[in-house]
């Protein structure tokens, strides 16, 4: 926990979210393991949520995307091509006097097991020099522990969706360009986790790869490829045939930024961060960060928060698709009937030009993944014959969230203190979480006025029992009103419904009216039960 | 896939899977990884539709039922606790000669890698004695490779609920009796993964670990224990304060079963098969097992086929939670009111009968898991001084059901071969997946007669945007509209709905109609368009 614990806001948040539910230390009852958490009742719940609106977003309300659902451990030849097994590593220093392993870069952080008035760099323990040390959680499979049997924990879902590219493209009715989300566990051994569940050692992800055509093929059937700017804040109903991987990353910046709104992160708590050229992986063409300002990220020099990842929204070439061709052997191309057509429409120098464009991005590609000088030449120019008979290897859009720091942000976020009269009108703090109705775990409470009158207690889980099967319903009977109004507003549960003496005796039965207390501003309303639930509904969508 | 493959109608089911994308092998292209299955975008739907049942089901329509999202890998003292280390192992026997590995209980059914032609027990490689192989994956956690830093995937979720319980507890409005539930992978390295998904090394699991009071507290409380029978099919709704294990046993048996029922799975396709007590584990009181009668399981005497295990649901007694207090040395009892009140209102011999009830149990565990006589006597003795005070250790009934068994159960009970007439009028043999549309991966298909119509197209753009944020909905255009009813009969898709020219021309537009299509029996009507949403909604609910 580290650098959070030390921050007052996060101390009330680790507090809060352990004493209301929503996340633990995994194994706490043995002293807890380093970088593992559990969702509690309440966290499970908002992750639940969270993660059913990604999918309903990206897949269901949409024609061009399918979702999958991989396995974490899967054959080690996807990590050698992917390059996990060979870059995806940290440099570590052992110290031969201590026996401990350290991250070459934090040697000034970290005190010196022996003598800890030290930092390690400054010790007298003999260092080695540093060595790479993979990231990835080895496993055996099989019953024979050999070099052969070792297989990873997956360090990301995204490898799963461009390995199954093909099965997909085969026995679904996608064409180009469409994609491909998946939300799962994944697994990376930190050697120093930090900041809460921020960075954790096992955590989830929501991945999408949207597989597009290359920018030539664009410009051969369209006539042109569009601008980022010109597409502005369109829609995806619109006409999209002339949208290269310009157009569709900035879609998708934007439509992910809209994501986060719709589920409760204003825009100004958030921070477009654009990679400068030399942060970019070798393949990418341009990667935004999205990141959240968390209360512990660093400030800049106004004193305002920088903000960490939520996400990136990398657009990555055909990088991910063509390693898994070479590793595999298996052809990872699309045939495209609308390009290999508008081609054979094209003059001959526009046909020169586009080709010569795609040869040299392939070539770009061979070289850097470094395949010789001469086959590279051959294959590169094999590719651009390709290209004119209407066969490519799709570009890819990857918007890439990560779960945990989503629900951290989205807890940071709600937590508030204010003042609020109680029950006698005196003024008090509370503590409220101000969820989104659509993510709070908890959409409505039921609360009858007194648990020891049969009367409110039956007309309160008539109420209950109307409600439950259209949303997520608390039931509590327990101690006096306004008590049970602030444990709601502790979880975020926006709205309560109160059963009281009003409620009974006012005929005709149907219109029987509750109390309708809305979480903010503590306002309350009488609402007759009939409307009670299209009224809830209509909020919490 | 072993067996499986062998059986004709399973060859049928794997085949149909693959090409229309409900489950692809794991790293299929590079060779597959064996126990491992991926499913595809119908198969991620299918299983998402599955888990969100159960987890409506089960946590957010009772109020007596918490949802947990704990981690893979937890402290390994878990597993030492859970008694996973010592004996969650199958016996291997190592051929010298070969230098395979086999399952000692398996080699008379293994062909010799050397000499195929004979099997493993008779070849003539010296073999060695069989050892324990331990089945869970193990990985190394943190930069040292140590045997401190072994831990382990966990080979169920149980454990993390067990161990969680008191936050749990503490951080919930719960009392028991009451349940925490949880869903998520787990993993065993079966030494022979077969059956398709049926047994796979990556698995994922529902378990719900429900906490009531021994039997020796209701009976303080209400005077009495309700027997099994008595309960017969009752509802939650009722009163369960006499309810002893058996009653709850019976009762979760029985909401387990109308569950697959309510998702398709007809009582005639399962078995209940209560386990013999020699095949009970120690600490289990009774073990109910919900087979399903799957095509590659074994057939009886008359012929019949006999099932192979969904669920399992299990009267464990105190066992886990006393396991995990002695080994964290933490606290896992409870303090009931109602109990010591209770307790403090009976005679002394009522009072001496059921404390030595409770101390002959406590001391059959404590004698069974090794802790020596006199300290089993004294610790049981305690244990039932605590009972007269209202402290006890909560008994648990454990329904834990395999979801990607259930996802191969509600496919192959899918899948049918009938006769049905094309567009002609000719019978034709059509493969259809009778779903219930509770669980089908897509609720509705809407086809515009032509897609070459605009007035036709726009207007069934229009129904699939009115559908859509209600359901899972997929839009084709392409082919002859027989060819499309019959490519969603195969996927199981419940109801198409075509916009033809009848649709057009209607007038006021508000009363417009659609062809709406049943999958199973191929039945046509027209319905008006304002009244398609709520009449689907009515049906997949």
């Amino acid at each position: 926990m580290a650098e959070a614990k030390e921050n007052p806001f996060m101390e009330k948040i680790v507090s809060l979210c352990k004493r209301r539910g929503f996340i633990y230390q995994s194994s706490e009852i043995y002293g807890g393991i380093n970088g593992f958490w559990d969702y509690g009742p309440l966290g499970a719940e908002l992750k639940r949520n969270v993660k059913e609106l990604w999918w309903n977003t990206m897949i269901r309300q949409r024609d061009d995307v399918v979702g999958l659902e991989a396995t974490i451990i899967m054959s080690p030849e996807i990590w050698k091509a992917s390059g996990h097994v060979a870059t995806f590593t940290d440099p570590m220093v052992d110290c031969k006097t201590c026996k401990g392993r350290f991250r070459a870069d934090q040697l000034a952080e970290i005190p010196c097991p022996q003598k800890p008035s030290k930092m390690v760099n400054e010790c007298h323990g003999e260092k080695t020099a540093a060595r790479a040390f993979n990231l990835m959680f080895k496993t055996i499979v099989g019953p024979v522990e050999t070099e052969d049997n070792i297989a990873y924990l997956r360090p990301e879902t995204a490898q799963a969706i461009f390995a199954q590219f093909k099965n997909v493209l085969d026995s679904s009715r996608v064409k180009v360009p469409f994609g491909i989300a998946q939300i799962g566990k994944a697994f990376r051994n930190e050697v120093t986790p930090r900041n809460y569940t921020f960075r954790s050692r096992e955590f989830e992800q929501m991945e999408l790869e949207f597989f597009i055509k290359p920018d030539e093929a664009i410009e051969a059937i369209s006539g042109r490829v569009a601008s980022a700017a010109e597409i502005g804040n369109q829609q995806s109903a619109i006409d999209t045939s002339s949208w290269g991987w310009e157009a569709w990353h900035k879609y998708w910046v934007e439509e992910r930024i809209k994501f986060y709104e719709s589920i409760g992160l204003p825009r100004t708590t958030l921070v477009e961060y654009w990679q400068k050229p030399e942060e970019l992986a070798h393949y990418a063409r341009a990667t935004v960060d999205i990141l959240f300002k968390f209360p512990f990220s660093k400030r800049d020099e106004h004193g305002e928060l920088t903000g960490e990842e939520l996400e990136g929204v990398a657009a990555r070439s055909d990088f991910d698709l063509s390693q898994h061709e070479r590793f595999s052997g298996k052809p990872m191309g699309v045939f495209d009937d609308e390009l290999r057509t508008a081609w054979s429409k094209l003059d001959e120098a526009k046909q020169a030009e586009l080709s010569n464009r795609y040869y040299e991005a392939r070539l770009k590609y061979l070289t850097k993944t470094g395949v010789e000088p001469a086959k590279a030449e051959k294959e590169a120019r094999e590719d651009a014959e390709g290209l004119a008979k209407g066969q490519y290897i799709p570009h890819v859009i990857e918007p890439s969230a990560g779960v945990d720091r989503l629900i951290l942000a989205l807890i940071c976020n709600a937590y508030h203190e204010d003042q609020m009269p109680d029950e006698k009108g005196k003024q008090e703090t509370r503590v409220v979480l101000r969820f989104h109705p659509r993510v709070a775990p908890i959409k409505v409470a039921v609360l009858p006025l007194l648990k020891n009158k049969p009367e409110l207690v039956k007309k309160a889980q008539a109420v209950r029992d109307l409600l439950r099967p259209h949303m997520n319903v608390f039931y509590d009977d327990g101690g006096a009103i306004g008590r049970r109004y602030r444990r709601q507003d502790e979880i975020g549960t926006p709205f309560c419904v109160t059963i009281d003496f009003d409620t009974l005796g006012e005929k005709p039965e149907l219109l029987d009216t509750v109390t309708l207390r809305y979480r903010d501003d503590g306002r309350q309303e009488r609402v007759a039960i009939c409307e009670l639930l299209p009224q809830l509904l209509e909020k919490i969508r």
